[in-house]
C-alpha cells in the first residue's frame, strides 16, 4: 500500500478550514489549532460555537499533539471543551501559550495540561510529523506557520499571516525560510483566503502608528482608543504615542486586562515606567494628559466602550471633547451594533475617527498581492485554500491557478470532508463525523437544531399557552380555558380578541366531545389546529401554539 | 409676531430625516415623503416599520398635500397607512406615481386617493406653499428635489441624489436651477447624507453598462443579473447589453415585474421588440442567448436568486457555467444574507461577479464632493443636514461649515424634534409626539416594547411552563406540576433534569403552605422565583417561566 496523508477539516461556521484542521499519516493524528466561532445572528442565545470532534475522541489514541498557529479565539477558543476529551501535548509559541494558560486557568484545567513553547525555526516530532514554527506577521505576537515534514515530504500550513516589511517587533515574515522550503519542493500549500477579495497588498502596522501619532498631535482632550484587545502591536504603539505626547494611559475591560499582563510579563509589550495610571485614579489626570485604551471594538453590549457611550461605566463618562479612535474594522455579523455604537458617541459630541479612509486599522491578512507571493515562494505541488467562506476559497484557487498550480492539483474542501494526498495525486475521498457544537451557558451540544428552530419560531411571532383542566371521570371541562401569550400582541388592548379565541377553544371542545373524541393528543392536536388557523386569519402571524390539558 | 417656519421629521429607523418631514407655515402642513424602514436584525419578527403620524391625524385639517420626491420603499411605503387617516392629495412624478399606484391598488385603496403628476419645472400649490420640482439623477427614475418656497422665502429639500452627468437618460441633475436659486437666495438647505463617509465623486451609471459590455462579452454561457427592482437605467442597461449581444432576456421576481410593468407603460424603460421571454419558455432558448434579470440582490429568502441558488426555483437551476452579475450593494444590516446566498451559488459552481472592486454597481447617493458642489450652489443661510444616521449628519454639517455655512445656522434634528425658522434664526423648539410603529402581518403598532422584548427573552433562551391544578377548597394539589419547555434544552435528553425541576416546584408549594401563603399570585411568584433560580445555576440561563394555576 502506497503511503496517504489525509487532511481534514473539522468545525468553521461559515469559513471553512478554520478552527481544526487534523493531519493523518501512518495511523499518527496531528491536530493544528483547536479554535472556535461566534455565532451568526440567527442562531439565537448560542454564546459559541465549536467544532464536533467526535472523530478525534473516537481515535484519541492516535492523536499526538495539538500544534498552535497564534492565540486567536478561532484557533484556541476550544481548546477546554478538546482537552476534557482528548489530553495530549499542546505545542505553541510563548505568547500564544500564555494566552492558553490564562483560558485553562479559567477553566480549572491548567494543573493537567502539557503545554511546551516552542519557537520560530525549532522542529520538534509527534508521531511521523516532524513540525517547523516559521515566523509570520499577523494581528497578534507569535503567530506562525507550520512546516509539517511528513512521512510523504513537506506540507506548508501558513496559519494566519501577511507580509509586513515593517513590523513594530520579532521582524519581517520569513520570506527566506518560505522560499528554501520551495526550492527543495513542498508537497503541499495550506493557506490563509481571508482577505483574497483585497486587491494589491495590506496595511503595515506601522503605518498605524505614524497615524495615531498624527491624531495625538493635534489633539487637546481625552483621547480613547479601542481595538482587539489580542493586538499586542497596536497597543504598544498607542502607549508609544501616549509616552511621546506626554500622556498617561488607563486600559479598560476585562480581556484587554488579561492580555496586558501575559505580554508584559513575556516580554512583548514594553511598557514605560510609571506611564499606567489605575482605572479609579484616572479623575486625578488632567485630561488632555489621558489615553484610554478599552475594549468594545466590535460594538459588544457588555464591553467597555459600549458601557461608556451608554452612560454605564463607572469611571468614563462620554461628552465634547473626547476624541475616540476605532482602531478595528467591524467583523463581518457586527456591522449594526458598531455602527449603533459609533452613532451614540457622535451623539454624546464625541470626535469619531473609525472606518477604512482613516488608516489607523491595518488587516493581519494577507491581500492577493501577497498570496501570489507566498504562491511563487512555496510553489505547492498541491494547493488547498483554507480559511475563508466557500467563495474566498474560489477566489484563492483561481489566483493559484494563475501562479501555476495546476488545476487537478488544487482541492476546495469542505467541513469534515477527507482529503487525500499521496506524493502523486491529491483527492477527496468520503468524509467524516463533522459540524458545529452549540454552547449555550453551560451546556455543551444541548442546544441542537430543535431548540434553535423553536427559539425563532419564539422569536418571530411569540407563543400562546391555552390551559384547561378536564375531568378524568368524564371529560368534562372543570377549569378553564386560560390563554397566555407572550410576544405575541400586547394583551392588555386585545382582551377582546383573547375571548374570542377561548370561545374557539370551547366550541373545539364541544366538537370533540360530539364525535366522541376523548384522548387528550387527539384534542390538543385539534385545538391547535383551530386557534392556530383563527390566529393567521385574523393577524397573518403564527405564533406558537401550545395547548395543555391536566387530567383532574 | 413674526413668521415662523416649522421643521420636523417623523420616522426614520437609525436615519434622521428620512421617510415623513413635515413643512409648517401660517398653520398650513405640507408633508414631503410617506416612507417606511425595514426593522433591525433585533426587531424579532417586525416585518415593516412606519412612522407614527400620530401628530399628522391630530392636525389633518391643516395637511394641504403629500409630496413624494422618488419612488422608493423608504420614501413611499408608508403611503397606504397614511392615506387611511389623512386622504389629502398627493404630488409626484409620472414614474413615482406609476409606483404608488401600484401599491394602492393592493391595499385597495385606489379608488379614493387623488395623485397629481408633477414633472421637473412644475410648480404647485399648497396652501401658503409653493411647491417645484427640480430634477435630479438616483437611482430610480423621476426623482427630485424640491425647492419649496414658503412665505419666508425658498427652502430646498434635495430628497436622494447624486451628480450623474452621463446618466442614462433624463439627463444630468439641474444643476443650474439649483444654481440660479442660490443666486436669489435660499432660507434653508435640507439634504441627503447617506454617502458622506465616501470621498470623491459617485460612479456614473453609464460606467456600469460599460462593464456589463464586457462582461457580457467574454460570456459563452448563461447570465443572471440580479439589482434593485426599481433600478429602472440598471435594467435598461442589461437588456441593451443583451440586445447587443443577440440574448433574450427573461424577468423573475414580483417586483421586478410590476416596476417593469410601469417603466415600460410610461415610456421609461426601452424595450427592443421580441427580446422579452417568458420565464416558462426559457427552456427553449440557448443558455448562450439568455439572460435573466431577477430579485434578490439584498439576499432575500423568498426572492428568486435566492430559490435559485438553494433549488427551489421553478425555471432555474443554477450551475457550472451560469455567470451571476451581483449588481448591487449590500444595504447594511444584510450583509450576513447576501454573504450567504453568493457563498451558494460559489458552491453550486457558478461565476459570480461581485463587490466593490468589479465596478458593477454605482450608488444613488452623491459622495463628499458632489455634496460640497451643492452647498456651493445653493448657498443656504440655514443647513439641516437629513437622511443619515446620527455620525452622516454630524459630518454632513462639518462638511458645511468647510463651505462656509456659519456653524449656529446648522442644526441636526432628531425624530420629533421642531426646527423653527424665522428669516433670521433657526433653533430647535419642543418636540412632537413621533418615533416608529412596527408593522407585524395585518397588525399595525399592536408589537410594542414589551412584546418584542418578550420576542428578544424567548429567542435567546427559549421558555419553559409550569401548570399545576390546585384545590378550590383547600389550596391543595389536585394534579400537576407539569413541564412544558420550548427553546430551551432538548427535553427528550434531560428527563432527569425535569424531573428535578418538578421536585423543586413541589417544594415551593410545600412551603408557601407551611407559611399559610395562599393567593395564587404569590405562589407563582416563589414558584417562577425557585424554578428561575435553579436554571440559572445549573445552566447559566435564563429562559421565560411562566407558571400557570389552575382552579379546580
Amino acid at each position: 500500500m502506497a503511503e496517504k496523508l489525509k487532511i481534514i477539516s473539522l468545525g468553521g461556521l461559515n469559513e471553512i478550514g478554520k478552527n481544526i484542521t487534523v493531519y493523518e499519516c501512518h495511523g499518527d493524528i496531528l491536530v493544528v489549532d483547536c479554535g472556535m466561532g461566534f455565532p451568526d445572528n440567527d442562531m439565537y442565545g448560542v454564546d459559541v460555537v465549536i467544532p464536533d470532534i467526535s472523530y478525534l475522541t473516537k481515535n484519541k489514541n492516535r492523536v499526538k499533539a495539538i500544534v498552535l498557529t497564534h492565540g486567536h479565539e478561532d484557533h484556541i477558543g476550544a481548546i477546554p471543551y478538546v482537552l476534557r476529551e482528548i489530553n495530549v501535548p499542546i505545542y505553541a509559541t510563548r505568547m500564544t501559550a500564555g494566552l492558553v494558560e490564562i483560558k485553562l486557568e479559567e477553566h480549572g484545567l491548567l494543573e493537567n495540561a502539557e503545554i511546551i513553547t516552542v519557537e520560530p525555526g525549532e522542529f520538534f516530532t509527534a508521531g511521523c510529523f516532524e513540525v517547523e514554527f516559521i515566523h509570520v506577521n499577523h494581528s497578534i505576537v507569535g503567530a506562525v506557520s507550520l512546516a509539517i515534514h511528513t512521512p510523504l515530504g513537506p506540507v506548508i500550513h501558513t496559519g494566519d499571516y501577511k507580509i509586513d516589511t515593517t513590523p513594530i517587533s520579532e521582524g519581517m515574515i520569513d520570506l527566506a525560510r518560505f522560499g528554501e522550503l520551495g526550492k527543495q519542493g513542498v508537497l503541499a500549500m495550506l493557506a490563509d483566503s481571508t482577505n483574497v477579495e483585497s486587491p494589491g497588498y495590506s496595511l503595515s502596522e506601522r503605518n498605524i502608528g505614524e497615524q495615531l501619532d498624527s491624531l495625538f498631535d493635534g489633539c487637546k482632550d481625552r483621547i480613547i482608543v479601542t481595538t482587539f484587545a489580542s493586538n499586542v502591536h497596536r497597543i504598544q504603539q498607542v502607549i508609544d504615542a501616549a509616552a511621546k505626547h506626554g500622556r498617561r494611559v488607563g486600559i479598560t475591560g476585562r480581556s484587554m486586562e488579561n492580555v496586558m499582563k501575559v505580554s508584559v510579563r513575556l516580554g512583548y509589550l514594553k511598557v514605560p515606567d510609571g506611564i499606567m495610571v489605575e482605572m479609579t485614579q484616572i479623575k486625578n489626570i488632567p485630561r488632555d494628559k489621558l489615553v484610554i485604551i478599552t475594549t468594545g471594538s466590535q460594538g459588544e453590549t457588555m464591553s467597555a466602550l459600549y458601557r461608556m457611550a451608554f452612560s454605564g461605566h463607572k469611571q468614563v463618562e462620554i461628552g465634547p471633547g473626547d476624541t475616540i479612535i476605532i482602531s478595528a474594522s467591524a467583523i463581518p455579523g457586527n456591522e449594526e451594533t458598531v455602527s449603533r455604537i459609533i452613532n451614540e458617541l457622535f451623539r454624546k459630541g464625541a470626535n469619531v475617527i473609525y472606518g477604512k479612509h482613516n488608516d489607523i486599522h491595518a488587516s493581519g491578512h494577507a491581500c492577493r498581492e501577497e498570496m501570489k507571493i507566498m504562491l511563487g515562494l512555496i510553489k505547492p505541488k498541491f494547493f488547498i485554500p483554507l480559511h475563508g467562506e466557500h467563495r474566498h476559497l474560489k477566489l484563492h484557487s483561481e489566483l493559484a491557478k494563475l501562479m501555476g498550480i495546476e488545476p487537478k492539483n488544487i482541492v476546495i474542501s469542505d467541513i469534515g470532508n477527507v482529503i487525500e494526498l499521496t506524493q502523486k495525486s491529491i483527492k477527496q475521498n468520503g468524509s467524516v463525523p463533522s459540524g458545529r457544537i452549540f454552547v449555550d451557558g453551560t451546556g455543551v451540544g444541548d442546544v441542537g437544531s430543535v431548540v434553535l428552530r423553536d427559539r425563532k419560531h419564539l422569536a418571530q411571532d411569540g407563543m400562546l399557552v391555552i390551559v384547561l383542566s378536564l375531568s378524568a371521570e368524564d371529560g368534562g371541562l372543570v377549569s378553564g380555558p386560560d390563554i397566555i401569550t407572550r410576544g405575541f400582541i400586547y394583551v392588555k388592548e386585545s382582551s377582546a380578541f383573547i375571548e374570542e379565541l377561548r370561545e374557539k377553544v370551547l366550541a373545539t371542545l364541544e366538537y370533540c366531545r360530539m364525535n366522541d373524541i376523548r384522548d387528550w393528543a387527539t384534542i390538543k392536536t385539534n385545538i391547535k389546529a383551530e386557534v392556530s388557523a383563527a390566529l393567521y386569519k385574523s393577524t397573518k402571524r403564527s405564533p406558537m401554539v401550545l395547548p395543555v390539558i391536566m387530567e383532574v
